[in-house]
């Protein structure tokens, strides 16, 4: 039966909703049970990985920003960026959403081609899910399921071994910013607006909208790294790498020495920061929502993950150096070292959403 | 690190309260990483379960209705019971919440100590989780992985089954209408205020109060009727039987005839119901969040099943058949039938927590 798209969900139904979702959802490849009974039933080898993570309106998102697609395909990227910083191989999702009754149809379908599509990019099932109604903030929460064997533990990382990123830094901070200064991306991932940029910016601007509205975790890497043992610890860059790699230390036992000269900062996001007279290392290190790897790798195995990476055409960069001592972070440059305090994204520090003001 | 309990959680900062709370969370069999990493780890059979349902503020329940170490309980128990549903054996679980900063570490602990508590009563262990900060209602969103291997399905209901129901129905939404009329339970579960009611109504104010605030679904039933292959089908109630029979009719493309006055109406719901002059079997067939099972079960095999359900002091009530014909319900009394249409909470039915108001 075909529904109105333009429906509010809260004429249709829960009934009528789930019949329409149970219908949009396809099976997949282990799945016994998917959506539609009270639980799914996979098929699972003897170890499981397991990850969650949400966004929430207002919190990690802004509506009149984030069209819902993209929304969509980022709430799955997330919890693929955590599992396969993990070293697993993402296979199957739940997906649990607040929604307003006043939201329509066509906002849940569009929310649901995001990630159908990141789904199948991934090659991950979605199995089941929640509809629940709420009076305030959407809620798109996530759960991944994946396989996995050798796993890439934050604990591990040595003295000796080198601090390497994946991908470039800060571009999706800066999009978080453009995003304020009104510049938009259409569902399909193409700029409508500039904001407060001339037309000249398109290119970097487009480029940073999608680094926050459409992160690609180079999940493919975690996988390969585990299988052939090329990382000592591993996590993904989610809060900035300033705090990320603090947690690194803390669950290794280890100092972590950066060189700031060898930050892959991203160079559209650094051309804008540049033209508004900004600073575009403190966006690297802090400007969180990079969804990269950080890895622990020794010094011997560098180039092989570098051979790894650049099969898939994913950047790798060598940023430094793990040391003996106190969980902590420097950075360390022609002047000597200098400590690095964590200013990463804290949403619980802030009590009227500054996790979504732009990152310094 | 000892931290105070009444700071607000937007004071401690992410950080710091996931600390806390890894230090909290035990681990537990088969889980090779736990609360911490990037992603948790578990050892897992060659089939799982997995099944997700979130406790939304305002829509499930009212803060100064609900003390937080029962929503934690009421959180975990209302998965446990779907995956009991399937045959399955709950084994490990994610915890994803949303909070405002101003909430205070004393809620968060209580709430834990639902969770924690809930959780080792069912043997399963806290794997990971997230938290997320909201400036609107308070989300516990709670994913539940499983052991199985013979499922209940609910298609399988053939003509001529029995329907098979588990405890009594009705209290829980009695309970609702009790917290709205004032009456209360402490974290502990006792009765501290009767609301609208005299002292003299104190064991059922209470017993409804429990229902609802904190359901106890008979959740080893599910794994061994599953594993003697004694339903054809099954699922848990938790819309009421009205609507949750319905699904169950249109999974298994049969029709239902229910005998009202066979069902299990909760004693004390129905004594309330009666000294109010209300409907006790609306209360009883449409009331919700029983968390009870609803079965398909040959005629020959009925007495098997009760047997089972005695063995845990689960009682079982035979409250109608499954006939051949289009999906539906109807109610079987002397006068003859008639239909029966579904009027279960259906929470995107209302647009201001009308799945609040208590049932008819």
């Amino acid at each position: 039966m075909e529904i109105d798209a333009g429906k509010q969900i809260g004429e249709l139904g829960e009934r009528a909703l789930l019949r329409h979702l149970r219908a949009r959802i396809p099976s997949g490849e282990g799945v016994l049970v998917g959506v539609g009974d009270d639980a799914a039933a996979i098929a699972t080898g003897p170890l499981t990985l397991i990850t969650t993570d949400a966004l929430v309106e207002d919190t990690h998102f802004k509506l009149e920003w984030t069209p819902p697609r993209l929304l969509g395909r980022k709430a799955l990227s997330i919890n693929i960026s955590d599992l396969a910083a993990m070293g697993g191989v993402p296979r199957q999702a739940v997906v649990s959403l607040c929604l307003r009754p006043e939201l329509t149809l066509q906002f849940l379908d569009a929310l649901y081609d995001g990630l159908l599509e990141r789904a199948a990019e991934a090659g991950l099932s979605i199995v089941g899910g929640n509809l629940a109604s709420t009076s305030g903030p959407i809620v798109v929460d996530v759960t991944v399921l994946g396989l996995g064997d050798e796993l890439l533990r934050r604990k591990g990382a040595r003295p000796g071994d080198r601090i390497v990123v994946t991908g470039a830094l800060g571009a999706a901070a800066a999009g978080l910013r453009l995003l304020a200064e009104g510049a938009r991306l259409d569902a399909d991932g193409a700029l409508t607006g500039t904001g407060l940029w001339t037309e000249s910016s398109r290119i970097p601007v487009e480029h940073c909208l999608r680094a926050q509205l459409d992160p690609a975790p180079p999940w493919v890497l975690g996988r390969a790294l585990a299988e052939q043992k090329l990382a000592h610890a591993a996590m993904d860059l989610s809060d900035g790498l300033s705090g990320d790699l603090l947690s690194l230390c803390e669950d290794s036992e280890v100092a972590a020495l950066v060189d700031p000269s060898a930050l892959p900062i991203d160079a559209h996001a650094a051309s804008l920061t540049r033209a508004r007279g900004g600073d575009s290392l403190g966006l690297a290190l802090h400007g969180g929502e990079d969804y990269q790897l950080l890895l622990a790798v020794a010094p011997g195995a560098v180039p092989q993950v570098a051979e790894l990476a650049s099969m898939w055409e994913i950047a790798l960069a060598d940023v430094g150096e793990f040391v003996a001592g106190q969980a902590g972070v420097a950075l360390r440059g022609k002047d000597g070292v200098r400590p690095l305090r964590p200013r990463a994204y804290d949403h619980f520090l802030s009590k009227s959403g500054k996790g979504m003001t732009p990152a310094p």
